[in-house]
């Protein structure tokens, strides 16, 4: 391929002359900016975006972690970054880190090193030592996790209050033995739920068991229809269970409907209200969250940052969306 | 933030010595070594990946155009690109598109720009003819969607061969009245699809009736949804379906469920094997294409036409996986 030293001698002026050309710089005759086009057309130069970008010093690119995009709950978030990305001339970088801490090491090396602008992390898995270092220089945004104390601005909704909500519709409904399939409690938004669940139990007086909460390692499918075998092979079997993610919440619908013994249907609440919640028998009950809203808030917050504004962070509103499964 | 001189003033060397060691030359005594990178680490210095891969003239990143990540199709197959990506040290950059032409230019000037070494394309909606352009002078593969006749190699199953069978299987089953839920044909594997399963029925003498096809805009589940209701309004109706994608083929199932006046269960085969089309009720039968494997082989073909190989296209195999919704 051609080299800015062939397109000036083809074009017979100065390589500076080609460069002030490629920038669009003002100071360039008509006539010598289309001798200069049409030496780049016939040698068919590509000019280096890579040696464009060092000079202005930005890449246009955000990084976006996360740690599985086999989870729907992280599409609607990612259509929300990409569209607000597109709108502010950004591209993303959507990066899994599978909870591999030295995948992110990679990608903040990435940043680092300036191949991309900023960071707007969703990774409830993320070294949070690391990710604070590198907030210190760079903009950093969290998206739906975040820190408690800590200074890296985020945009999340109200996890316990949400939990609290669902487990108090479940108990309206007149179930007192309700159980918890929740995640690893490594995890904030874990643990904010579990709290939620607590709270709206201790109000009304109802028992809090450790036998009806099941942790599951991860958040597909398959863990929830494994919690919900358990929480079945129970003496005292619960009458209505909320789960922490509508994966989990689908997977325990699909091993209730496996099981044909049951004397009463048991109610099931979910959390994130993903499309597929909509095309399970029987449909999910579930907390909604505003994933699209959220994503493209996280990117003007993290446009903000890069232009040294003070951001704040955000909590946005969730709904309750009641379905069949907590009325079959 | 301090700069390469900065650095070299702080040590007490040569911007050129500074640069050696940042590019870990021989030429540079131990002792002087350790003089710079203890400036580095007093004024903080983060070298500009931007100015080496410059030098080096490449960039470590491989740029995946998808139409939308809101398919779990996709899913497994990033899983297997993210994974042979990272073997090769290369990190993926996930472009969805969106169907929208000035979205694919920002990505192909990208790779043009030279900010990404080459190109995994997944969407179907591509402009060949732009593709195929920047294939003369970049690395380019296609996975799953490909171009008949054309030249950029690629990684598929044989579509229409695979939707022949699902409908052989429908017919075994004794049905005579079988409909085609399908996606627009714009797509070369709806029309491939389309083609198994006329092959099929006409094997088997029967009707192939266009009151029985019916075109969706898109794959999300309502539209599968819609499809289904429409072919349930039809004074003959189908006694099967089969469905270009499990995205649809849920869709059917859910506005089966919802129908009580059915005399006899729709049989319903889907293609994909989402991780979802074992959580319905009932259970999917579908065609289970290797995601995983397409998206690994997809960066191992890449990797080869980078080094100037030759690369052959692969068409891998296909299962038929029979579950619940050809038997209720």
């Amino acid at each position: 391929m051609a080299n800015i030293q062939q397109i000036a001698q083809e074009a017979g002026v100065s390589v500076a002359t080609v460069s002030r050309v490629l920038n669009n710089a003002t100071s360039v005759t008509q006539k010598t900016r289309l001798k200069v086009k049409r030496a780049i057309n016939e040698l068919n130069y590509e000019p280096s975006m890579l040696g464009r970008n060092l000079r202005k010093s930005e890449s246009r690119l955000i990084l976006v972690l996360l740690p599985s995009i086999s989870n729907p709950f992280y599409n609607e978030i990612i259509n929300g970054i990409q569209n607000s990305s597109i709108a502010n001339n950004y591209n993303i970088l959507l990066c899994e880190t599978d909870s591999k801490p030295e995948r992110e090491n990679i990608y903040f090396n990435m940043v680092k090193n300036k191949l991309a602008d900023g960071v707007i992390s969703m990774d409830p898995t993320v070294n949070m030592q690391k990710l604070n270092e590198l907030a210190k220089n760079h903009p950093v945004i969290l998206c739906s996790e975040y820190e408690e104390g800590g200074t890296i601005p985020y945009v999340t909704i109200d996890s316990e209050l949400a939990a609290y909500q669902a487990v108090k519709h479940l108990i309206r409904l007149g179930n007192e033995k309700i159980a918890l399939i929740s995640s690893d409690e490594k995890f904030l938004y874990a643990r904010l739920r579990r709290a939620g669940y607590e709270r709206a139990l201790k109000e009304f007086q109802l028992p809090i068991r450790d036998e009806w909460i099941y942790h599951t390692k991860e958040l597909e499918f398959q863990n929830g229809v494994q919690a919900m075998r358990m929480l079945l092979q129970l003496e005292e079997k619960p009458t209505a269970v909320f789960a922490v993610s509508d994966t989990l919440a689908i997977g325990a619908l699909k091993a209730l409907k496996a099981e044909s013994e049951l004397p009463n249907p048991i109610a099931v609440v979910g959390f994130d209200n993903i499309s597929f919640s909509n095309m399970t028998y029987p449909t999910l009950t579930t907390i909604s969250q505003p994933m699209y809203k959220m994503g493209y808030l996280a990117v003007d917050m993290l446009m903000n940052s890069m232009k040294d504004e003070k951001v704040e962070s955000i909590v946005l509103d969730h709904e309750l969306i009641i379905r069949d499964s907590t009325m079959w």
